[in-house]
């Protein structure tokens, strides 16, 4: 089903709370993110999470295949410990900017579905900072413990040409 | 007169109310038009609405002279068509990113008077995402039936030099 | 001290009263600036207040040194004299865009220490808009008279290679 199209609209009051609470989240995890502590980054999921890259083509048509997928908390662990080693070798600063943050869903069992639009920029070294990509975060958000917790988080890039050492999380 | 120098600036807590109003109504707009719903577009506008595009050399200047003038429901409908049918021969993703969403006054007709500061980026297959427009939106909004309608939005752009084939709304 | 590991972090609803108070105080300063009134730009800002514009490189070594350092409200204004002199010679649009608004601390004295990322666009005569920077800021503002002033900006640039004529505050 579209995200668009969903029959769980919240009431305005609601929406409020949960634009602020997913801003807060968000600006946490690319507070995280970009100071370059990408070992915390699986801290942001549940256990059973699903995270995906995916381009906009793929995510329009419903295919699951993207750039990366990884389900379950082991994966993203994986993927970030990869990250830190490889970081070592590319030198660069990334800054994950956000906007319109919009809450398309508070579903029976508490799960916020949310979309969030992304530009993330990248600066590597000796070089002017340049848009890696820009796109939007589909997401699925749920409470543990009063925090906010991603079930999942697809990264639907409009970019279709990026640097194809995409190795950081987005 | 500039709408820096409005006279009627309303409260601290009225503004916090109808920011939030202002910037869930810009997250519809960006939603439908970077969905690609063009059709759709006119109905976020009053029947006896204007929509301008233009420089922001003119904006200063108070020339009415721009890129792109309606006025009346009906011509925006004619330019959504329009639209609808060209942009098969053109295939891109557009996204808006807004900011610094500014309520400058509150009209004793219930007229808000809003300033948006937006990017508007553009990815052309095979090509990078890059920066089609960089400016801002000078808004006139009026309640209808418990909605926010725009009765102006001035689309002021910094950037001089703009893709010629500028058909897509801001 | 890292302001990410700061101890006097401040509950949900006063970060969300003081994210809105922050976000408004940015939107001016923008507006102030974009507008080109860099005259007016001295008078966000405290008495003693200091001013940096550096790199991040040097700011996540605690360098002081910096592209732009101005300690006291008697150095912001003769940098805002003479930039509005020298604007005559270089006519440009700039734009600030902010996003990513983080209360870190609400300090006893009733200081706010507060991080907002922003994006500072310039479009020059005849050619394209481009991001001039990328970066964050790092405030620590006050209250004088239920006005927030800052007491200390500092501009943390991510943007290695930046157009050697920055003359206009960040």
């Amino acid at each position: 089903m579209p995200l668009d199209a969903h029959p769980s609209a919240p009431a305005p009051a609601t929406v409020r709370d949960l634009r602020f609470a997913i801003e807060e989240f968000n600006f946490e995890y690319a507070a995280v993110l970009d100071a370059g502590k990408v070992a915390d980054w699986p801290n942001f999921f549940t256990d059973d999470a699903l995270y995906v890259v995916t381009g906009r083509e793929n995510a329009d048509a419903n295919l699951p295949v993207g750039l990366v997928y990884c389900e379950g908390i082991g994966m993203l662990k994986d993927r970030a410990l990869a990250i830190a080693k490889s970081m070592m070798f590319a030198p660069r600063y990334m800054q994950h900017q956000f906007s319109n943050v919009r809450i398309l869903a508070l579903e029976a069992d508490g799960t916020i579905v949310a979309r969030t639009n992304y530009v993330l920029y990248q600066t590597l070294v000796d070089e002017k900072t340049t848009i890696q990509q820009v796109g939007r975060y589909d997401d699925r958000f749920v409470r543990r413990d009063k925090r906010l917790l991603l079930r999942a988080r697809r990264c639907v890039y409009d970019s279709l040409i990026i640097d194809t050492a995409l190795i950081y999380p987005v």
